[in-house]
């Protein structure tokens, strides 16, 4: 993967939708927010893809940046969703900005997605691949927003079901993380290997969500604290499969400490949740099940052109062994 | 305006958006709040608009339709940004369903309009307008979150000037009002008379937001109480017209009265600053520019096409002279 050569690329189109010195409140909290993560992941991998399969580099790189500023633009409303405070070791864009700034920056930043793919045309990008691009991100973004739903709802829950949480992450994940590559299809003609690429997504999705539920009880995941899913009531598979397998009376403890507002949970309390999973080997099935969603993922990859086979195993292997 | 005609075919392209019976707390709350207002007058005008022009009502329908779903997802965000509990008379979206779910059902809203706007291909609509139509929707939707900046930071300003006040009107709903029948010149091959409708949109787009600011301490509008901007502190034209014309000591009560949060505003209060608006004549001075606005407004109508000017100046009439 090309970095040095892609980098550039992607930057450029980001500039090009934000000024650096816009509206007070709009752009410099687009920026912080931007600038708090910088991989890039999701637009390299698009580039990367797209060049694999014989197509332009600089044709899909709108597509490409627009993955990024969707993927922030989650990160953003997610946040308040959540109630999380804190997003890679910094306060929050809606802590800095406040809550009303930060459900329109969001919403500004959701609109950019679509100028940016729009603006694909300037690169003789014809119009019916564009329309092909809006029609990935729409079907991502409604998907993802289903999921979210799901996610919210679960929460709520205390008869969580494994399906359920299948569904849910399915639903914010399986088509989220793979629309980088899907649009890079689009751009390099190559539309017959988007169903591996859905495919891969429904695999690789999951073993990512679990593996994220999982760096929340070790590394914590650059939200200020470790067990903050916890605090925020998450049904993530470790509670729903230790909820299956305690005692009536851990069952209703649990339940009360996950039931309980994030900042009335208190460390001590989170222990003992660690405690729980430690006793029933929660931790030990959620790692069982990444690799298994892992090994179909490794699977399908098989499926797509060789071209991909590394990218893809780079990509999988960046997602479920991050370290926050 | 044939509205026996027109309401079916928006009426069927919102069905086909939301399932009646889908996700819990997701299409339930999309109803819910759809349900709460029921005059469709964006999506109808966009309907009218196009057939005057010679264009197909059949072809322009998924447009109107967005056009209110589009309409719909800003109030629903508005509400949680303005910290409004109460939408035509009922709980706010947000308030029934919660902060999280208020949002995220927003964000599915903002995807669902383009995904309608890009269905229109089902009745034969080119690649190259639907194309068009997504730009003239991005282009409003970029307009408005920059306006709605605008306005969130006008009220944290102790100097609110009218040029602040103008520049953030423009954004919010100059581009707003109008987009409907754009996106209607668009399909009815008309975009040689867009200019206009944009001039007449920065005409009316002031007249409306004046005469809203001026019915909030009237009639109200539908929020529960009269006097709730003043609760929350915007800077309205009479505000900004009574801070340069008061004493001293009533400018630094205006401003402390404003700057307090909504909830710890009492209606004596409010009172008192109506009672400043009619010793400064604010009001009255908000009457005199809407009339300027309009006038203007119907200025511009006169360089439209004669087949639009009734539907123009019937839209300019509800726009201003509503009741809540």
């Amino acid at each position: 993967m090309d970095i040095e050569r892609y980098m550039p690329l992607i930057e450029r189109e980001i500039d090009a939708a934000f000024p650096k010195h816009g509206l007070p409140n709009l752009h410099d909290a687009v920026w912080y927010h931007m600038d708090t993560g910088g991989k890039k992941l999701r637009p390299l991998l698009a580039i990367a893809t797209c060049e694999a399969l014989g197509g332009s580099a600089q044709e899909v790189a709108p597509f490409a940046a627009a993955c990024e500023v969707l993927h922030n633009w989650f990160l953003v409303h997610d946040d308040i969703e959540d109630g999380d405070r804190v997003r890679r070791d910094r306060p929050a864009l809606w802590v800095k900005y406040g809550l009303a700034h930060g459900i329109n920056v969001g919403d500004y930043m959701s609109q950019k997605v679509f100028e940016m793919v729009l603006s694909s045309k300037k690169y003789g990008v014809e119009d019916n691949k564009i329309f092909r691009l809006l029609d990935a991100v729409v079907k991502t973004a409604v998907k993802t927003a289903e999921g979210q739903t799901m996610d919210i709802n679960l929460r709520a829950s205390n008869v969580p079901t494994e399906q359920q949480y299948f569904d849910m992450v399915m639903g914010k994940t399986g088509h989220y993380l793979t629309v980088t590559m899907i649009g890079a299809a689009i751009i390099a003609d190559r539309e017959d290997i988007i169903p591996h690429l859905i495919e891969f997504g429904h695999s690789i999705g999951p073993a990512f969500q679990i593996a994220d539920d999982m760096l929340d009880m070790t590394e914590g995941k650059g939200r200020g604290e470790i067990g903050r899913d916890i605090k925020e009531g998450k049904r993530s598979i470790m509670v729903i499969h230790c909820l299956g397998q305690c005692t009536h009376e851990e069952h209703s403890k649990l339940l009360h400490i996950l039931n309980k507002p994030p900042e009335e949970t208190t460390d001590g309390e989170v222990l003992y949740v660690k405690s729980l999973f430690e006793k029933y080997g929660s931790l030990e099935y959620a790692g069982k099940l990444t690799k298994e969603m892992q090994a179909a993922a490794m699977h399908t990859i098989k499926k797509t052109p060789e071209e991909l086979h590394e990218l893809l195993e780079f990509f999988s292997d960046k997602l479920v062994n991050r370290k926050n």
